[in-house]
């Protein structure tokens, strides 16, 4: 598998070209920011930790009936994907009040939700990520109506497996981030990745963060924290 | 009909009981805010002027059968309403791209949206007036599904209603916000006030505002432009 033309430079990830056009290879990078590219910094063997944990979750949800992009682990910080044509939107769910959610509600952070929460966000730098409602993924013509709920009803079902195996583990899924995309017949597959990066994980005995708040609140033991989670899974 | 108690002041009015256990008599001050209430003014005339528009959309609303709290015009500042237990959502209804859509969408201000766009904001000064969405609502225990689907038809009913009427008298109707609340029987009704603090009016040949941008974005001319929309509907 030869790596080709960069295809796409995110801020924990790129993409390039492969020999297959139906495939892509996804590198991950130690480099972090977060309130929207603001804060900047490293997370040293984040990249090699997070190609791992993202492998995990990717195999188990396929094991559970849920099609993404993993094909396969190529190195320590390379994965073999399957090529998606993005749709532009953050999808996040939560089931405990955290983060921006418990502002926005006037929550303390802690709580279990009644309900689990689904959100939208605006994959756009320029305008800050904005949240959105179905409405205005309409009006930008991003995804339709079935597709919106194709979308909630796969983020609900990669909830369910994904808290049970966390729980198993002594670890709280708090909230987390999907991205999806098409396939070339215009089907949803999950892609991105899964990891500390875009998951909230506590520890269900000390609610310790194990998770990217860590660098994001400045509280130290970041790599130290990715690896722990890393561990849990799969030792 | 005697003023009782005070029962509730906002920022451009004042809500009293009355002799009658379930009405409230309203007051239209002419006091402005904006910016989350940065921004704070005195409009003069506005509450007459208000209180007279209001009183022109219930009627009309009424006549098109969408139940709302308005009974009757008591004073020039005064009117008489159906007591209800109001609902802490903002609903807002855009036919056009402008203010905080056309920043969060990242359009241009002025261009006709494919459709009408509905968006939800919670009532609280100390959250800023967050923007909700479905999840949002069901987790706070502010609406149940069943009534967001009303809510939403009834939002659009009126969009429909109204519109029809403004270009009559050539002016756009861009976007408005509507407050609901519940009768003694649960049934949801239109309340608040229908007026140019809380819609965009435009003029349909100069694209003139006739709204409280003019007091937002300090464009002068902000009595005049109440004053003109009042004519326009009456006269």
């Amino acid at each position: 598998m030869n790596k080709g033309n960069l295809v796409y430079e995110g801020k924990a990830k790129m993409v390039y070209e492969t020999d297959e056009p139906d495939k892509y290879l996804v590198y991950f990078k130690d480099d972090a920011t977060a309130d929207n590219g603001v804060k900047r910094g490293t997370i040293e063997g984040k990249g090699v930790v997070n190609n791992k944990i993202s492998a995990y979750f990717f195999k188990l949800l396929k094991d559970n009936g849920i099609a993404n992009h993993f094909l396969e682990t190529v190195s320590e910080r390379e994965m073999l994907c399957k090529k998606l044509k993005m749709i532009p939107l953050e999808i996040v769910v939560r089931n405990v009040s955290a983060g921006s959610l418990a502002k926005r509600l006037g929550l303390e952070e802690g709580p279990a939700l009644p309900m689990p929460i689904i959100e939208y966000y605006y994959k756009s730098d320029k305008l800050g990520d904005p949240m959105f409602n179905r409405y205005h993924i309409l009006t930008l013509d991003i995804a339709t109506i079935d597709e919106m709920n194709e979308l909630e009803h796969l983020a609900f079902s990669i909830n369910t497996i994904m808290k049970e195996r966390l729980k198993a583990k002594n670890v709280d899924l708090i909230d987390f981030k999907l991205e999806f995309g098409r396939d070339e017949k215009g089907k949803l597959i999950l892609g991105d990745e899964i990891s500390p990066d875009n998951c909230r994980f506590w520890d269900m005995t000390t609610k310790e963060k194990m998770d990217k708040d860590r660098f994001r609140r400045d509280m130290g033991g970041v790599s130290e924290a990715y690896q722990e989670m890393l561990d849990r899974l799969t030792l």
